[in-house]
C-alpha cells in the first residue's frame, strides 16, 4: 500500500460517537487490494492525497477517516464531525462523495447509506411536516393519499393546466402537481399557473368538501425560487415543489429556510444518473439521507413496477428509512434513530394506474402517496373518470376488497382495469 | 412501438435554428428495439409519458421533441427551444437530463452533448472574463498559469494555510486554492481563513512583483454562499471557487449574478460518480457545457494522467469544447458557435507533480491552469521548493528544453524528478 494511504485504514477502529459512518461499495482497480482501494477513498474523501506532503501534522492525521471494517465489497468508514462544516450538504457530500468517484485506484465506488452522528443531526431541522403533518394538514387520517400529474408534462396553457387539475381534483385527487420539467414557460407562465390553478382548488376544494393542494414547480435559480416560494404563499398555496437533484443540495437549503410552513415536495429527475449502476454512483438511500436531513415533507421513492427502472428490494428499503426514521439497508446494518428529525412522506409515482393500488399498499403500506399521471388522465373516459378509478381503487383496497370484485359495480374503476390490466 | 412514442421519432426531421439538439448513447432494454428506446427518450424529456393521455392535444404533439438521427447507440434528439424556460438551467436539465436515465425501456443511457440554440445562448452571459480576462487580471501573457491547493486539504489552522499559501506564491505559484471540501470548519473558518491568506497574498505580491491569487472556497446553501462572496469582495479577493456539482446549478446560476467581477472557479467533486460510467449518466462534456453556459471563468478538465481516472480523449475534447467555443467530439459533431459567451480557462488539476507540465502543455497547449497540491506540497525540501520546482517545469517547457536537461542545473526540478519521476 502507498505510505500516503496506509494510515487511513485501521480494522480495530471502533466508531466514536461524534463519527459519521459512510458505507461504501468498492470495485478496486485491476492490481489494486480491496485495503489499498479503501484506505485511498478514506484519504481523499478526508485529509490525504496521493502523496505525502511536508504540510502534514500529527494533528491532522488524528482527525482522518478511517477504514474500520471490510465485508466482501462492503467498507465502512467513519469521518470524525470535526473534519465537516457540519450544517453545509454540498460540504460534506464534497467530502464523502466528491473527487473519489474518479479515483484510479477504484474501478467502480457506491456511496451506499450514510449513519449521521447526533451532533451534525442537531445542526438540521428536518421536515417541518413530515408524514403527520402533511396528513393533518390535508385532513387524511389513514389511506394513502392520492396525487396526479398534469398531463401532457409540457404545452398546456395556465387555464388548460388549471382546467385538468379541477377535473382530476372533483374524481377524488388529493393532491395535483406539476411535472418535473414545467417552471415558467411562454406557454405556462409560473405566476398565472398558480393563479389559476390556486382558483381551480378553491372551487374543488368548496365542491367536495375535502382539502386539496397544489404543488407548483418552483425549480429555478435561487433568487428566482424564492420568489416564487412567496408567490405561492401570497396566493394561499400549501405546497411547492422542487426537483432537487437539478436544482442542488445548496438551493434546497436555502429553499427549506425560506419556505415558512409550506410543505416541500422533492422531485427527483435526473438521480437515476447517479443511482441506476448498482456498482457505481451514489445510492437513492444516500440521496433520500441528504434530502431528509436538509428537510423536505415529501420525497419520491420510486414504484417497484411501472414506467421506471428499480428493484422491489431498493424501493422498500428506501422507504423503509425515510418512514421509520432508521437506517436500516438490507445487508448492511447502519442502524441510527435520527432525533429530532421527523420521517417524510414517500411518494410512490412513475407509470402507475390504478391496478397497480393493492400491490403498492401490500408492499408500502398506506403512510403514501401515491401519485398517477398518465394512469389517470389516459383514462378512457378522461382525467375526472380517471380519477374516480383511483379513488375508487384506493377504497377497494382499503376495505379489503379485491379490485375486480369492486369494479363490477364501479364503473370507472373497471373501464381502467380493461384499458390497463385486463387486456394485458 | 407504443403508440404513445410512436409520435417522438421522425429521421426525416431537419433540426430548426431554435432546436437545442442532444447527443445521447442509448443501450435499450432486452425486447426493446432502438428506435423504441430512443422514442421513449425523446418522448419523457419533453411532452411524453408511458401511455396516450385524453388530455393532450394537436398544438402540443407540435412541440414534442424529435429523434432524428440515429447511428448504432448514438441518438440525436431536437427540442424546440419553446419547451424550455430558457435561462432556468435546473429545468432544460430536468429535461434533458431528468426522468430518462431511470427510465424501464433503456438498459443505459448517456447524455454526450449538447448543441444549445442562438435563443437559448443569448439568455446567458457566459463567463465574466475567461481565458483572456483572466490573464489580463493575472498579468501573464502566454505561459499556463501555475496553481496549488493547500495540503492537507482539511486540518490546518487559518494562519498555518495562509503560511503555506504564501509559501507556494513565493516559490512561483500564480494561484492558490482551499480544496473542495475545506469551507469553514472550526479549524479553520472562512472569514479568518481569507482574512490571512489575502494578507500573506498582498505580503508575495510585494515581494515577488507578480500578481498572486487567492481562490477562496464559498460553497455553501447559497445565501450564506452569497455572504461569503460578499466578504472576498470586501477583503479585497479577486477570485471565488466553488463545487459545482455538490452546490448544484440553481445556487451557481445565483453565484453568477451576485459576484460582480470576482472570478468564478469550478471545481467539479462528485462529477464522476455521473461521468465515469462510458455507458450511463452525464458526460464531463455537457457538464461543461451548462457551467460555461452559465458563466464559470475556470473549471477543472481532468488531467489525462496523475491520480484521476479519465481518458486522454475525453479530457482534450472538453479543453477544446470550452477553449475554442466549439462542441466538436471526437465522432460525434455537434458543431455551434457560442455566440457572446466567450471562452472558459481550463484547468488540469489531480495528482500532478513537476514531472507531468511537457505532456500537458503538448497535449493541452499553454492556455491551461495546471494545479499541483501534492506535486508541490509533497517535494521533498517543501512547499517553496515545490513551487520553484513547478515554474521551473514551466520555464524549461515554454523554452522547448527537457526536464531532465533544465533539471541538470535547476536543483528544484532535480529534487522534484527524482522523487515522482526517477524512481518510478
Amino acid at each position: 500500500m502507498k505510505e500516503s494511504y496506509a494510515h487511513y485504514i485501521d480494522l480495530n477502529y471502533k466508531p466514536r460517537k461524534d463519527d459519521m459512518i459512510c458505507l461504501f461499495y468498492v470495485e478496486p482497480a485491476k492490481g489494486v487490494s480491496m485495503k489499498e482501494a479503501a484506505a485511498a477513498v478514506a484519504a481523499e474523501s478526508s485529509t490525504g492525497t496521493w502523496t505525502e506532503v511536508t504540510t502534514m501534522k500529527k494533528r491532522i492525521m488524528k482527525m482522518s477517516a478511517k477504514v474500520f471494517d471490510i465485508k466482501g465489497h462492503y467498507v465502512k468508514i467513519a469521518y470524525p464531525a470535526e473534519l465537516f462544516e457540519m450544517d453545509n450538504v454540498p460540504e460534506i457530500l464534497s467530502s464523502v462523495a466528491g473527487n473519489i468517484f474518479g479515483m484510479k485506484e477504484v474501478e467502480n465506488l457506491r456511496l451506499v447509506d450514510n449513519d449521521f452522528p447526533k451532533v451534525i443531526l442537531k445542526r438540521f431541522k428536518g421536515p417541518k411536516h413530515g408524514i403527520q403533518g402533511v396528513r393533518k394538514i390535508m385532513r387524511v387520517k389513514k389511506r394513502p393519499l392520492l396525487g396526479t400529474i398534469v398531463k401532457p408534462k409540457l404545452g398546456l396553457h395556465a387555464s388548460e393546466h388549471a382546467q385538468v387539475a379541477y377535473n382530476a381534483w372533483i374524481g377524488g385527487c388529493d393532491i395535483v402537481k406539476d411535472d418535473e420539467n414545467l417552471t415558467s414557460q411562454k406557454f405556462n407562465p409560473f405566476e398565472e399557473r398558480v393563479i389559476k390553478t390556486l382558483e381551480a382548488r378553491d372551487k374543488a376544494e368548496e365542491e367536495t368538501g375535502e382539502r386539496k393542494a397544489y404543488m407548483a414547480n418552483v425549480t429555478a435559480e435561487t433568487i428566482e425560487m424564492l420568489e416564487r416560494v412567496d408567490f405561492v404563499r401570497s396566493q394561499g398555496g400549501k405546497y411547492v415543489m422542487v426537483d432537487i437533484i437539478t436544482t442542488g443540495w445548496s438551493a434546497l437549503q436555502t429553499l427549506r429556510e425560506n419556505s415558512g410552513r409550506l410543505i416541500i415536495h422533492a422531485h427527483r429527475a435526473m438521480h437515476a444518473a447517479l443511482t441506476r449502476n448498482k456498482k457505481h454512483g451514489i445510492s437513492m438511500l444516500a440521496i433520500a439521507d441528504f434530502a431528509r436531513l436538509i428537510g423536505v415533507d415529501q420525497i419520491h421513492i420510486g414504484t417497484i413496477f411501472g414506467k421506471m427502472h428499480g428493484s422491489k428490494k431498493e424501493v422498500t428499503t428506501i422507504d423503509r428509512e425515510i418512514r421509520e426514521m432508521i437506517i436500516k439497508p438490507g445487508e448492511h446494518k447502519l442502524a441510527e434513530k435520527w432525533e429530532n428529525i421527523k420521517p417524510v412522506f414517500p411518494v410512490a409515482s412513475g407509470g402507475l394506474h390504478p391496478g397497480h393500488v393493492p400491490k403498492l399498499v401490500k408492499t408500502l403500506g398506506t403512510d403514501i402517496i401515491i401519485q398517477m399521471g398518465g394512469g389517470i388522465h389516459g383514462h378512457p373516459d378522461g382525467t375526472t373518470e380517471g380519477a374516480v378509478a383511483a379513488r375508487q381503487a384506493l377504497e377497494a383496497t382499503m376495505q379489503g376488497i379485491s379490485l375486480k370484485k369492486y369494479a363490477v359495480d364501479h364503473r370507472e374503476l373497471r373501464r381502467a382495469l380493461e384499458k390497463w390490466v385486463y387486456k394485458k
